[in-house]
Order: C-alpha cells, then structure tokens, then sequence
C-alpha cells in the first residue's frame, strides 16, 4: 500500500456539496479495489480537485474514480509524506 | 485565511530528509507572512512535491518558500476541503 495524489481538472463550480458527494461515491465502492481515499481539496475557481489516497497501485485509484463517474489521469505516488 | 495547496517540480531525487529539512525552513520563517504550511507530499520519481498550508494570500506562500530557498510558481487556493 502506498499514498497516491491525483489530480482532476476540468470541475470548475464545483460546490461543497458536489465534493462531499463525488467522496461519497467514492467511499462506497472502494474496498472492492482495496482503495482508502482520505482527504480532498478543490479550488472552483480553476476547477482543479485533488485528492489523497492510500492504495495497493495507481490503477486502482484510477478505476474506483471511473466507476465513482469522476475518471483522472493524474495519479502520482508521493511515498514521502510530512502530515 | 485559506487553504492553499502548492505544487513544485524539478525536485527527482529528493529524500525523506530533504523534504523535513524544506520542511523545516518553512516552519522556522513562516510566522512572518502569517503562513502555516500543515502538510507536505512527495513523489521523487516525478519530482514533485505538494505543500498545503494555512495562509492569508498565494502570495504570502510564494514568499515564504521562495526566503526558505524552494521558490514556487503554481500556488492554489483549496476552498473546499475533505479532511
């Protein structure tokens, strides 16, 4: 399991609602893919969303995001983390 | 004050060390600018690091690392936050 950060672009307005919404589905169907996501961040304004999550690869954050309805192609491993 | 998230690049290679240490620099001057970075993320591969931080303006950030010597360009506001 590693931390990965991704990174949606393209949500511009995107209300606190939507975000809690968007994590919720989210959190529903994760554990299929043995996906924790922990924490996100969204600015309306550029539309950039970005979230933080614990997974066994990139790919399976890719494909819980796909199901959700929200797909990224921006997923970086950050293994080095100061929290 | 807001939630910032900053993203630097160019940084491949960087260890777990260097990220504490930046880390540190940030923390030692930051009170100046009314700054709090909170946390911090990197991926040594890519060299990318992402810093969130508690701040008054972007612009508040952007001095902050650039006296604690990691200058940054791309400085985003996070409005909204999942934590």
């Amino acid at each position: 399991m590693s931390k990965y950060m991704d990174v949606h672009h393209g949500m511009k307005g995107i209300t606190a609602d939507q975000l809690q919404e968007a994590h919720r589905r989210d959190l529903a169907i994760e554990a299929e893919e043995g996906v924790h996501f922990e924490r996100a961040w969204a600015d309306p304004n550029s539309g950039t969303v970005y979230c933080l999550s614990e997974a066994p690869s990139a790919d399976a954050v890719k494909r819980v995001h796909a199901q959700a309805g929200h797909p990224v192609t921006e997923v970086h491993p950050v293994p080095l983390t100061i929290e």
